[in-house]
Parts: C-alpha cells; structure tokens; sequence
C-alpha cells in the first residue's frame, strides 16, 4: 500500500506523541517536529506508510537521545497480556471453534497499538467478548483450510502485549496438526513492536522459532530483510500477517498472506470496506479485490 | 493563546482538506502539503494559531490558484440557515430569556466551520434544542448586565451561514436597548469565514454596521488590523467575540471580551475545562483564570 496525503498529518501526530514520551523538553519536542516536517518532502508518496514511520521514528529517537521510549509500555503491556493469559486460554477451549476464538483474540489483540491510533488499548478490554464478536471480513474458513494442508508457517508479530495473543493462537494452530512455525519480530525497537526481548519475556519461544526479520521497520520492507527472513518468507506455505504496520507493507504481494489485524485508520477502514476498530481475517488477493470494490 | 505542537498536525490536516477542495489534481495537494511542510519550522510557536492558518490556507490557495474554494459551501451555509431564521427567530421570541436563547443559538451556529473540525455541521442540526441545552461556561449574566451600560459593542463574526445565528443575537440585543452596533468581517476569504459578501447576503447590514477587519487572517490578528477596525475594538465598551480563531488570537488581551463559541480542538477544550463541542460563553480574564485551573 503506497503512502497518502492523509498519512502527514498522521506521521507529524505519531511524531509528536512518541517525542513527548521521550522527553519533557518542548524544544526538543519541537526540534523533532521540524525535522519530521523537513523530512516529509523528501519522501516519494510510492513508498509504504511504515517506512515513512521508520524514518519518523528514528528522527524522534536520534533528536531525543531515547531510542526506546516506549519501553515501559512494552514490558506492561506484555506483563498485563500474561496475567489474562490462563483466563483466555479457557474462554479459547470451551469455544465452538477453538482455532477460530484464537483467531479472533489474536486480533482483539492488535488493538494494543501506540502508533496509529495513539491510544493504548486497556487489556482489561480485550475479554472473552472477542470471541463473540463477528469479523467484519471472514476469510477464516479459507485460513483453516490452508492450515490442514500446511507444514511451514511464518507468522508476521506486531505489537507488544498483543504477542501473548499470538502465542495463544500459535497453541492452537498446533492442535490442529504438526506445524513448523516461525514467528518474526522486529530487529530493534521501533514504536511498541516486539522484539526479541518482548517474544522470549512472554514464553513465544516455547512454541515458535523466534526471528528476526532484520529491520527496525514497523512493517516488513521486505527490502531491508535479512535472508534468513527472506528465506523463510518465500518457503513458507502459508503467512499468518498481524497488524496494519504489516498489512500496509505486504498488501500488494502476491504470496500466499491472511492478514489479521484491526483497522486502525479511516484510509485502511475505508479501502476494505470496513469501519474503525472492525476484526478484520482476510486472505491476500481478496484484500485487493474489496480495494476494487472499495475504492 | 500560543501555538501548540499538537496543531501541527491540525495545519497539515487543514491544508489537505482546502486542498482537496480546491482541486483533484493530487499532485498538486501534494506540493501543498510539502510547502506546509517546508514552512512550519520557519514559525515561532509564540504566534497565535489563526497567524500560522492564514499562512498555510495562502499556500493553498496560492499553489491550487483557487483563492476561494469554499465559496460554495459558504454560500449554501448562509442560504440554508437563512431558510431556518423565522423559525429561529419564533424560538426565540418565546423563550424566557430572549436574550440567552439568542446567545445560545448564536453559539450553536459556530458549528458552522470548516477548519479545526473538517465538519461541515449540518444546519438542520442547529435547532431550538440548542437552547435548551446548558452552556458549559456561562458567564451570560454579566454580559447582560454589562449590555445595559454598553453603548457601543463591536461584534467580531467568525463564519459564513453562523453569521445568520449572529444576527438573530445583534437583533436581541436591540431589544435590550439602543446600541451602536459594528460587526467585523474578514477582509478577504478564508476556511469559511464571514466577508462583507456573506454579511450583505444574509441581511446583517440592516442590523449593524459591517465592517472590515482589514486581514484575511481567520482571527483578529491586531498588527494586520485596520486604523477603523483598531479605533473601534479600543472603543467599545464591549466586545462580542465569535468562534475559536477569534478566542486563539484574543485570549491574551486585557480588554472588555466576551467569548462565544464552540470548544472545537482537544487544546482549547483542555484549556477551558470544557469538552469537545461544548458551548461556552466566557468573560475575558475568566478565561485566564481557567486556563491557569487546567493547566
């Protein structure tokens, strides 16, 4: 997905919000916003929106001198995750459909954002009530499908806190059958996405191989991925994507990708014919049909 | 009131929508968004807002070579709320306090903006339920009292089709007594404010001298004021003072103001205490006390 016209405005607000994190100092704060404002003609529209979040983010951390300002965020919002973690893990097996109830918390999950949204979901939120919310886009049935007839499985991490969601759904997709499952992470810190700290502090370890995919993009540029990530990515049967940093990046491939997230801003919203905050499964190539549809 | 970091954003936001209304050319909302980009760290956060919004809305205008490109929907706002001023008016007449009813509706009108809110709120949205509706900061019995020793009282409009609002408050405030009464307009267009067109065309000149700011600010920005505007903003014994560019570039003067308006940014909301869209009428001073009580 290329960048718009709409993601400035966006960019300039994530810019700010991550800056006041960093420090108290309002020259600081506005010394970034210049150089974000500096910056953004430089860009070409073509590129994802992640990759101008890189470049936003990195001018926020060398301004301030903090390149992890969301650090206690992170640890909470995975410590908070774990806490519900036995509670969910029931409410999953006494579902209807366990795989499809992990599905849908993993995405209830992605709520966990400080990028886009810039609110930091409360995980008290993301209850059982998931399970019963309908997904406004349903390519579960084609996922599960998919699943049975797999054997490799790169699964796409987000966020921090939201990766104890994923571990729940990876637990599921290994009752389904024998999977060999890599879960990608971000090489360094980059707004609240996890990192290799953030996968082994909450046990992701214990049911996936945890990677790198060689960037700090919040995304992945498949660009600046590591081989290993490339290799991983162009063997694997299926890709289970999470969040709209992924989704905006890899949304014009053609390679076999269910993208899971929640619509965060009205231009995703809008291109798959959802609204704000709707659960979203999807199935690549179906995502550029709504776009058709969507327009 | 100064600029804040967070209206950044709000000036990208703003130049994008002007933009877009302005022409489909998306090359062109890009080369205004980049010269938005380019000018921000050239200005001090000490000036106003509404200083910072004429320079962007100039870009705009400069860069699309539509000068006004809300002329429509400023012509559609005065025409439809001129189809509900006898009904208004009837509202009023029947109320228990004309007078407050009128400033209630006059305020309800300042819903009318295409700026800090990029909603055009819908006139069949301002009814008689405005004024029965509580105002969040109510100094209206001072500005009574003080009407009665007032004889001379400059109105400072904010936007086309408000202005009709603004009206039905000059004609209450006639029934009080006898005033001479001047109301200021813009001096050439901007967003969707008021010039002497839209005050001619929804009859304002019948009810008080219109005059002209002398700036094309979206605010009264003194040092671009005319000589005549100046001689009466220092000679009226009040000043009523509509909307929230108005508030930004007035807050900080120690002159006899009444603020009426809308709380239509987080910023100004915070500063006042008061929600988003809330309806206030504030003293000048009380404004200040506030802002030091919310800091």
């Amino acid at each position: 997905m290329r960048t718009y016209l709409d993601c400035y405005a966006c960019f300039m607000r994530q810019a700010l919000n991550a800056a006041r994190v960093a420090t108290s100092d309002e020259h600081l704060q506005h010394a970034v916003l210049n150089s974000v404002a500096e910056m953004l003609p430089q860009l070409p529209l073509s590129i994802t929106p992640p990759e101008i979040a890189q470049q936003t983010y990195k001018l926020v951390y060398k301004i301030t001198g903090d390149n992890d300002p969301f650090r206690e965020l992170k640890r909470t919002a995975n410590q908070r995750a774990l806490e519900i973690y036995p509670r969910l893990k029931a409410a999953v097996a006494s579902a209807n459909d366990p795989l499809l109830a992990a599905c849908k918390l993993a995405i209830a999950g992605n709520a966990i954002d400080l990028g886009p949204t810039a609110s930091n979901t409360s995980h008290h939120l993301i209850t059982e009530s998931a399970i019963l919310t309908p997904l406004a886009v349903n390519d579960y049935p084609t996922l599960k499908q998919c699943i049975k007839k797999s054997k490799r499985i790169l699964y796409l991490g987000d966020n921090a806190g939201e990766i104890v969601f994923d571990r729940i759904l990876i637990e599921e997709l290994r009752q389904v059958k024998e999977l060999d499952i890599s879960f990608v992470v971000r090489e360094s810190p980059i707004i609240n996405d996890a990192t290799l700290y953030d996968a082994l502090s909450v046990g992701l370890d214990r049911v996936a191989a945890i990677i790198s995919s060689g960037s700090d993009a919040p995304g992945i540029i498949l660009s600046q991925c590591s081989q290993e990530m490339l290799d991983l990515y162009y063997s694997a049967d299926v890709i289970i994507s999470k969040g709209q940093g992924n989704y905006e990046s890899l949304s014009d491939e053609s390679i076999n990708i269910f993208f899971l997230l929640k619509a965060k801003c009205l231009l995703v919203a809008s291109q798959l014919g959802v609204s704000i905050g709707d659960a979203i499964l999807i199935k690549n190539g179906e995502n550029q049909r709504r776009q058709a549809l969507f327009p």
